[in-house]
């Protein structure tokens, strides 16, 4: 077992269970607490909180209940931005990780609610978690209009809109905006946090917004690669409704030429680093070359 | 004129052309600055700006740019509150202070995300005016699932739903949570940011508590009251949608008996500040008394 799958086996129960327990304890309504639940705890990968805890490992941070907050934290915003995503004015999904999409199972105005809930939800356990007020400005920022809302807005405005399907920096900003932004805060939150030099800062974050880029061209690829099944989603689906990405602009081929490029800068970020576990993350985009 | 008048004419400018200015140079994509902007500069009292403001004119604390960042921070999170409450899914208005609602001006992808976009900027301006994570933990315990967001579920909740249309206890905390705990965080903000004692602290919440209480009152009876044109908006619709408030619980004479009491009670809370400002916000009840 690599050390990132014995960090990986440790710490994803550790975040679940808290999770679970958090939700349920510190939301006073039992029925927004449970619709809340419904989409956290739906089978996630717990990428960004694993990204967050294995950053404060490289950088010697012992793991304890305030970094689990934080954690926690960063996996209520993007369940958030999930739900969202989801709504029939925007993606219109029926389907996420296998199962109906929370405006599906409780209803739209459920959904948006469940969503605002999450969000402001998040950046408090981030908060309380790291009493610092510059972690609240990475994440802030990060999730704002010029990190993930305005890359979601992006995406909405070029759907079918045939003038930037060819246009690879406007599709490079909108992937990196929808994605690679929470993976950057998670990541330059540790190193803001656990005191990193300047040196190791730099490295990480570099690391960050390559392992965040990968991470988008891996994602359209899956929607390509796996039947929908294995996904939990509906695949096949961006081609199918004008959406565009690197996958469209690409190909398959050069999508994946891309990608290892992308795990090669990425390692070459870490090689000065005590990046055992981190190093790890890369092996996560093997399913799809 | 009335020292809140005073205070109130020459701050409400400083916040307007802060909102104005920060909204074009903070938010990179003109686009999505611009569908902000249109809820945000729609015409707002800046009760919750001006609010928070007072507190600190109350304890002698000098207001600079910083200041005037957390306050219009309040005013970003109030906007994204009133955008999302607007929509189909949830009370589905057409007009808000005379214009078009978000939805209806830009479409229903659009205002959901501009309401996302403005909550995290909200919070981040906070964050970063006051370099404080105890701020940051008090707003974002008043909007989520405990507060603002919570308060919003139960409307939606209740409405048409007979068996809490005489529910005092269930109103009283719905109306508490919709616009009760906004208005309490603008003024604990302020204490904990001006560095109150503990006895000043225990009244200005006292006095924003009973202030929210009173608030949501006041605007019941301005739905009944005025007409839909001095409203800007479309009045006498919560009655027609099965909406339970304090109004249809209790009616209109009992409903302004119950402000009454509430002014008074806010009054006695202010006795020994140094408060000739915050006295005059409960002015602004008088034109439904």
């Amino acid at each position: 077992m690599s050390a990132f799958e014995y960090f990986q086996e440790n710490w994803t129960p550790v975040i679940n269970d808290f999770l679970e327990k958090l939700l349920k304890d510190e939301v006073d309504d039992h029925k927004i607490s449970q619709i809340m639940a419904y989409s956290v705890m739906a089978g996630g990968k717990r990428l960004r909180p694993l990204l967050f805890l294995s950053t404060l490992n490289t950088l010697g941070k012992k793991i304890d209940e305030s970094e689990i907050r934080i954690a926690c934290g960063i996996e209520l915003i993007h369940t958030y931005s999930l739900i969202h995503d989801d709504l029939p004015a925007m993606d219109n999904d029926d389907y996420r990780r296998g199962k109906l999409t929370s405006h599906k199972k409780w209803g739209e105005a459920e959904a948006i609610l469940a969503g605002d809930a999450l969000l402001p939800m998040g950046i408090q356990w981030i908060a309380e978690g790291s009493q610092s007020a510059e972690l609240v400005s990475i994440i802030t920022r990060a999730v704002g209009p010029n990190g993930m809302v305005g890359g979601q807005y992006l995406d909405i405005d070029s759907t079918n809109n045939s003038s930037v399907s060819n246009d690879d920096k406007f599709i490079n900003r909108m992937e990196w905006l929808k994605t690679g932004c929470l993976i950057e805060a998670s990541v330059e939150m540790a190193a803001v946090y656990a005191k990193a030099s300047d040196i190791e800062k730099v490295k990480l974050v570099d690391f960050s917004r390559v392992f965040g880029r990968a991470y988008q061209i891996y994602d359209d690829l899956v929607d390509i690669v796996e039947t929908s099944e294995e996904a939990g989603k509906a695949t096949h689906k961006d081609e199918e409704e004008g959406k565009n990405n690197t996958l469209t602009l690409l190909g398959i081929d050069k999508s994946r030429q891309k990608l290892k490029e992308l795990i090669n800068e990425a390692k070459d970020d870490l090689k000065d680093l005590n990046s055992e576990v981190l190093l790890g993350f890369l092996d996560l985009y093997k399913k799809v070359l």
